[in-house]
């Protein structure tokens, strides 16, 4: 999928939201645990329940590989089910020397035909470089992550003041192009700061909902001219409700955080 | 497996190679190709040649899962061949916050019943901080890699002239006990460094054969007195002869580099 491509489904939809994946067997509505495939049909309920009201999905592999050959099969049936417009996020943190992320970035993106990978920057270029090799596909590269953990190296400071995420913005934009950074939600204070480095980016935030960042900071902060925000809600929409009634709950929310969207896309003039 | 049963095995085998197991339909001998599952095959018959020289396998997990759900099944009865007493270590650079990081352990350590997995630290502790959760199980934290891009990041300075790495080997290990690193054994010139922020900690270290770093210096540096040291080589042993030769090339290869070892491990008197 192209920038623009992806833009225009935002237009349309008067949504940048993307919908995180997370399915867990131990958290999924009960009645679904006698079905032939649990985790796929929690999927498709969910799918079905939000699709109009999203921009993207993002399965997170982990949970997924986590049940063996069982989890991959629902992975990919879950993957054919999602409507071939939305984006598609594998939220794996992946990176290696350079043949072994080319094994990464083809299994995601040839094996299971996703639109993108999460990446992790640690290992720099050349295990960055061979998922920018597939045309229409994205490296989602972290930059500054919402959990309390990434202060202990992201904001390391250089001897200019720099701090990591902000050389990883700088470097990974030189690695080529289709690149998005992860930057969570929780550090809405640092998106001004993203935006000086990587204008044009799209940005992956996660953090919203569950981990407790705000919509409006993140808009204020990190829309551009094109959206360039994609604002992932994972737990806060697929388990707003543990019942049977958990497709339609999930529904409520995420129109609620598309309206939100849509006033704040109007305000920008990026819709009418 | 506990730090003084690894250093037992080490002594006993005289020997601290770690083998990698990326192993490639591409890569390994045609014959092969006629078989059920050619790529356990090729792992079985290079375990069978070398297990008596090594103290270590590494799978490296995107060579498998690139496979879909047959990869996974080889890699299953890859971990299901390898006699028990051998570390085994997951080669899969995971790392996510907290809940996800849990699931990847869960996978590695339960599912395939590995001793160890490498970890990106990039997310800090949250990430790391569940793969210590599992008695007798390893998280095996990246600090300085042996690939060119290595350079990007981990070499930055801070005010103070500490590099990334070394905050990096300092932070990680405040996060538990049974932490390793990796460091590149293109970094022997570094290794003095590590020494002296890690003293104790086992070192898996890449890049010797086809990356070109030398085993001497390797030890010279990075050896204490347990050892401390996993040296791993992948396609310098495994690809060592692509015809039906492969398993005893692998194993002149294997032989040679536990005979250096063992030299090395008798001057350090670690064994007699």
């Amino acid at each position: 999928m192209t920038k623009e491509e992806l833009f225009q489904q935002i237009q349309k939809k008067e949504s940048f939201l993307c919908i995180g994946l997370d399915t867990d067997l131990q958290k999924i509505p009960k009645h679904l645990l006698d079905s032939e495939d649990p985790i796929f049909e929690f999927n498709k309920q969910i799918i079905d329940a939000t699709h109009d009201l999203c921009v993207a999905y993002k399965p997170n592999i982990a949970f997924y590989e986590s049940m063996g050959l069982k989890g991959w099969d629902s992975l990919q049936k879950t993957l054919n089910y999602i409507p071939k417009e939305i984006f598609t996020i594998a939220d794996a943190k992946r990176g290696d020397i350079g043949n072994t992320s080319n094994m990464y970035a083809k299994t995601f993106f040839e094996t299971y035909n996703f639109d993108s990978v999460t990446v992790a920057p640690y290992m720099g270029s050349d295990s960055v470089k061979p998922f920018l090799d597939f045309e229409g596909k994205w490296a989602i590269v972290l930059a500054l992550t919402s959990n309390q953990g990434g202060l202990d190296f992201q904001m390391i400071k250089d001897s200019d003041g720099n701090m990591l995420y902000q050389k990883v913005l700088e470097k990974v934009q030189t690695y080529g192009q289709n690149i998005m950074f992860v930057v969570g939600a929780t550090r809405s204070e640092s998106l001004k700061k993203v935006r000086d480095i990587a204008p044009d980016n799209f940005l992956l935030v996660p953090g919203v909902g569950a981990q407790g960042g705000s919509l409006e900071d993140v808009a204020k902060y990190g829309m551009n001219d094109h959206c360039g925000l994609l604002v992932n809600s994972s737990r806060g929409i697929i388990y707003a409700s543990s019942s049977e009634d958990f497709a339609i709950a999930a529904r409520r929310k995420a129109f609620d955080l598309q309206g939100a969207m849509s006033e704040m896309l109007k305000k920008a003039s990026l819709v009418q």
